[in-house]
């Protein structure tokens, strides 16, 4: 079995989150959503390093049409989780991307996430295509990567 | 098509949250993870209408597995959101719940969340097969509702 | 000891909220910073029902300076958390804003929280003084109150 | 004035968090509660240091009874949040906790919050006396930082 640090090699993107104590509810363990929370953050940091919009007022930005995770392995504090971003699959009208979270104390994978992501154009309010230049600067991060 | 009360008449547990204004995210709607943290505050309700345990400290208790969410309209504040949850299905190792979200104000559906749900014992710390108890309860309130 | 209907008949604003069971954290009952996010929602009410701006895009919004919280009694899911809203005190540059939470169950006050409001101008980036509009809806709604 | 890495050597406890972009709100800034966790999460850090109980189901543990929060400027993602914590005051019944928290981008402090904390019998339920060892642990680690 690879080391997490060989596993978060597959994907372009990295991001570590410490865990909050807050984030842990009544069970004892993280709350199920903050997991989803830690995807978006490392979400929103694949989109800043390619054309795929986070304007979410004027201009055509990403909009999340669906997700789902797996939980795999509780995460409690103190952790620090470390994640992995890629695009698996672009097609016309949205992009697969896949999140995977793995706990540093556990050196272990606790979570996988995928979303559908469409682009919205929020001054008109209707969904477009993906655009070229989305299209493009992923392929060039996730080239990078190979 | 359906009045939102005829489709929540599907779902033998209904329960209604109001949208809070800090659940809205930058985009100017509702954050994603707030849809699963709603759909999580009528799983418990339902669980507290069966013998699904919600101890999650000494006894045998519900654990998320796996959930994913369908996003098909943005909700914003202020907003009342109106939840049915349901199980589709008793597996021998998991219960397949569905939970459908909607817009008070909008008067339409905004979310359908499925949910993979397991029996874990908290006190020895392994998964088990779904109780006798929860079968029958859970039985016992779908069909209530049929 | 007046009941909590009558103590919050104090208050021009009131608002409900059921607390949600993921609000709770691992010490097993609802987590501090939710009080706040509960204060916050029945603020923007009372906002809503006066002058003040919630517009925190392009015109004069209110800013939170300054609040505080006094924890009295902890609450628990399931709940229903009964909120009262009231401007103490209108200054040149400020609102002092006062919140009291009543657990429904318990039938008790649960935590007071203050705020200290001020004007924003959004557009122009720098703090300005209560505008008039704000300051006479606020007597008008707090007067129907007396 | 001095820089945010010399201020922060007051604090015996320093604790790093990155803002996450779910984090902020419709106004495009950190929502005013997530600043009290991330000052939660400090504390814990700093509980964890000493004595101070934080076992929230049989034993002595901590309990928040007040705080409040000075906003001073808008935290934004992305940006990483320092954080230092101190014990101002031992009392009989109660500490008063300081919590400074600077924004790493714009090198600057952004709030501070301040809390007091009792002990409190999670198995008797009742509040306490600041036990002596949770004392004699904070002295000895506030003195190391002078």
């Amino acid at each position: 079995m690879q080391a997490i640090e060989d596993q978060l090699k597959e994907f372009p993107v990295q991001h570590t989150i410490e865990v909050q104590w807050g984030e842990m509810d009544a069970a004892n363990h993280v709350n199920n959503v903050m997991y989803l929370r830690w995807a978006e953050s490392a979400r929103i940091h694949y989109f800043s390093k390619t054309m795929i919009g986070s304007d979410f007022q004027n201009g055509v930005g990403a909009i999340l049409a669906w997700q789902d995770c797996k939980y795999i392995f509780p995460v409690r504090f103190p952790d620090t989780v470390l994640i992995g971003v890629k695009v698996n699959e672009i097609l016309d009208d949205r992009l697969i991307m896949q999140t995977n979270l793995y706990s540093k104390t556990h050196r272990r994978i606790v979570a996988i996430s995928k979303q559908q992501i469409m682009a919205y154009d929020y001054k008109n309010l209707k969904k477009v295509m993906i655009p070229d230049d989305w299209r493009n600067s992923i392929l060039a991060l996730e080239s990078k990567n190979v």
